[in-house]
């Protein structure tokens, strides 16, 4: 059996193998650059053979590919063949949740569902409207949009069909979606879970799946508005969720680039460099200049004068220094890039964020997307605090921190040109958006709590219905069923026959205010038992009037 | 280059192909059957051999598993160097969204979010607490649920690490949680989406990524206490929607299982006819029964005894009448299926749901782990109504249904072995639960809501700040400022100098309650228009007192 597996996929890679193919052997070289030194016609004539040359090329290439595809299908539907993929009952295996996930128990929830709400409550104060998208896309929509990080992306099982894959961050499927429904400004809000393949720290709030809560605003605009809004809206959200001292970084691609380009950085390595310089906030700046002239092949002069440049941070003052930089004032980018700064500084303090915020020309921020401001809230270090040391990267991503507890827990830009990237014509939505990370967040709180020792209530139930003796759970439902109709929060035993003392140890280990005992001799009157919980004092209340006296009782 | 890599794969296969190890050429065949035959000791000899060999062979297995997984990368990152994974930058593809999902935009969002606060609503009333788990699980633990659905389930790709598949559904997530936490009670709700590789047919309201609304108690209780809740939290739900007329049907697994019996199926056959069964909702009786005997091997007389039964519903005299019956008052299973009806429609009657259930032998969804009671929730046809003809399923699928409009929006049912399957002793926690059919839902209320022609808010902005004239934008912004720190939802034009008609004609499309309009002369005495946008009226407000009038107009 095994044995003639074994040949069986012997003889299908041999058959398979495209170096074998008599095709492949007069595949042509790629045009050569000493072409050019040749006459024009003959020079035409080559061309011409060469873009052949390059279309045969191509096609062996996705035949090729193809191939490959049917090759990893054979080899994994062997994999499955061979026991990989089939559980056989009652096999016994680790219950787990997949690696970098986690189940939210109610307590969890319960603290989840509080910072969410007052994010959207954030969002909902700045205008934004709720959208929603499938949690994949078609493969192709988030091909390109990465960088480096695509190798991140989970993607889903070919089962025949479409091509497709987790999304990764909000932000792409809501370009995919302003261009797919050609729509030109929108004030949208998203709070949903993103997929990253990472090896996440999930101790430091750091996870495979995560929740994303991004604001964007799509629309061609006057310059800044949008974009000190979008650093209000962080203010307001840290604000609001009182997790400790923070500040807001402030940047503009444009003047990193004309930075780059006014220390020597040769164009085409700027994202690279700037991916480097993303790693400041984590690393020191002899490692991040070991990386530039080691790894991307800057000179070490060019590197030294960025390093100048990127440990420079302050506010509106800074961007005076600068614009009168004799190296900077030479390059148009950068000038753009600092009056964007000054106006958008000028805004932030209308907005009373100038002790919130912080020109920072260290900040890069990894994804390739953005065109202007960027901003990153990052929490300061409690004083005295000695805890887990954590910063989260952009967009939730985090990785620890030597030194003091800081952790950037928002952050966001100007991307002016990802909806374009998807438009049949290049139509542009310029869009600026924040992601709030609120995992981070979720981390801090859980463990604020779990300090506190305070007991969270996972349920809302307002009154428990007990009985005193035997024989009276139809009675308990008559009532339940009176007080659910009355849209009272009603719970009680699924015995029939409970002990008194465990239904009242329930009320009060789940913190639930009222109790009503019933009682055939109360119960004959017309009458039963409301029980304050935690002073434990019985009054009689008549049947009829139990919803409205149970009211009363919550409002007081 | 090409032809480079193309000769390295060669090579690398050829290296890893294990039909060229020497070792696998002495692989042991498995052991024959023949061996029975022979002596005891002898017997015992060669089975202590045949266990070496096996296992061995379960070694060389997995070491050829792992050689795939191997070859496999390498064939992927084949692949990708070739450019099979980087699409050329500015490819055009048909934007949209994956097969069988959609976007939600902001009015659907806004309907959407109504519905699920309504269900959660009814949900607390009862007590439930919120739990989530990730949108994949192992593959391992969805594997055997499913029964022939199986094939529906999405796979992620093997990427390396664990094999996973996005949740079907929420109930086996939710067995997998209390084993692996050692729950053995809880009141549970959960609202996330689930995912199916089905065919929907998405005008119906049938998607490929779906909502799921469910509602489960876990724990050992006295007979159909809480079953009978689950009921009414379906009952409430549909009428807290308010989309219509509705029955609730309900049946019993294990009558359905003594009904059989008592008809002559053989018990191998109970699961094959039961699903037989569950088609009876979208298929004629004649149909059903072409399937119990041609497909499923029934004899016809057989058949014929189950269209008897199947064909009946009512109440309790209904539940009287087949206790009466001699057939079935033979077989124990039927008698405990009647037995646990009779509580289960007395305990309905208590609360108030006589008119909403009715016991229908027809019933039998179609999942495998129903252990009792099962019930589903279903639209009548509105009188008159010519509407598109809309089944749902059990869990939220639907197909269509001939002649009337009803829809099944809602079911569920008993799972007491399910957990069990999880716990490695095989430790059983009892479960009983609903799972409410919102999509569905959802469709009713779009195409209610288009037919209105009522334009539904998407944002709750409460107030526009405008500007009269040019060069305002930044009092504007510290206006707006004022009124977000006291919690007010606000907005302005992002343009510099919009032109107050525009701004107003925004305010009055989007149903935006307020509008302040500043000017330099009553800014100059620190005043400030307040409009009503619906009646157009303006008076003068002090800035100071502006947040305080502004709640007071919205109370209005």
């Amino acid at each position: 059996m095994l044995r003639s597996i074994g040949r069986q996929w012997r003889c299908s890679v041999a058959f398979q193998c495209p170096c074998l193919s008599p095709a492949r052997q007069q595949l042509p070289l790629a045009p050569s650059s000493e072409g050019r030194a040749m006459s024009t016609s003959v020079g035409q004539q080559l061309k011409a053979q060469q873009q052949q040359q390059l279309q045969e090329q191509q096609q062996q290439q996705q035949q090729q590919m193809h191939k490959i595809d049917e090759e990893v299908s054979r080899l994994l539907a062997l994999k499955a063949k061979l026991g990989g993929d089939a559980a056989p009952a009652n096999q016994k295996f680790t219950l787990k949740t997949p690696k970098g996930t986690r189940d939210y128990a109610p307590q969890q929830m319960t603290l989840r569902q509080g910072v969410l709400d007052k994010i959207v409550q954030v969002f909902k104060r700045h205008g934004g409207e709720a959208i929603d998208t499938p949690v994949f896309e078609l493969k192709e929509v988030l091909t390109g949009k990465y960088g480096e990080d695509s190798k991140l992306i989970y993607d889903l099982k070919d089962q025949g069909g479409e091509i497709l894959s987790m999304r990764y961050d909000l932000t792409v499927p809501l370009a995919r979606y302003l261009a797919m429904n050609k729509i030109s400004s929108i004030k949208r809000y998203h709070i949903a879970k993103v997929y990253r393949r990472d090896n996440p720290a999930m101790t430091r709030g750091r996870y495979r799946e995560f929740y994303q809560c991004d604001f964007d605003i799509a629309g061609t605009y006057d310059p800044m508005l949008a974009d000190a809004e979008c650093v209000k809206i962080v203010a307001e959200v840290l604000d609001t969720l009182d997790i400790g001292d923070y500040v807001i970084k402030l940047n503009h691609r444009q003047l990193l680039d004309g930075m780059f380009e006014a220390c020597g950085v040769p164009p085409n390595n700027f994202r690279a460099i700037c991916s480097a310089v993303d790693k400041l906030d984590k690393s020191p700046w002899a490692e991040v200049r070991k990386e530039m002239v080691e790894e991307k092949g800057l000179d070490g002069a060019t590197a030294d004068r960025i390093g100048e440049y990127v440990r420079l941070s302050g506010g509106a003052e800074l961007v005076e220094q600068l614009l009168a930089d004799p190296k900077l004032k030479a390059v148009p980018n950068a000038v753009k890039g600092l009056e964007g700064m000054q106006l958008l500084l000028k805004y932030c303090s209308l907005f009373g964020l100038e002790q919130r915020v912080s020109f920072d020309l260290s900040l890069a921020r990894g994804l390739d997307y953005y065109t202007g401001v960027i901003y990153e809230g990052v929490l300061k270090a409690e004083p005295g605090s000695t805890g887990s040391p954590v910063k989260t990267l952009q967009n939730g991503d985090q990785a620890p921190e030597q030194g003091g507890t800081v952790g950037s827990v928002a952050g966001g830009g100007r991307y002016d040109n990802l909806v374009g990237m998807f438009d049949p014509r290049g139509k542009a939505v310029p869009c600026v958006g924040v992601s709030i990370g609120v995992e981070r967040i979720f981390s801090v709180l859980e463990a604020k709590f779990a300090a506190s020792k305070v007991k969270l209530r996972t349920n809302d139930v307002e009154v428990y219905v007990a009985s005193a003796h035997k024989g009276l759970h139809e009675q308990r439902l008559r009532v339940l069923n009176q007080l659910w109709d009355a849209g009272i929060k009603a719970e009680h035993s699924y015995k029939v026959n409970p002990k008194l003392l465990v239904q009242l140890q329930h009320c009060e280990e789940h913190q639930i205010p009222l109790a009503i005992v019933l009682g055939d001799a109360e119960l004959a009157q017309g009458i039963v038992k409301l029980r304050e919980v935690r002073t434990r004092q019985e009054s009689n209340v008549t049947l009829a009037e139990l919803p409205a006296e149970i009211r009363r009782r919550l409002q007081e």
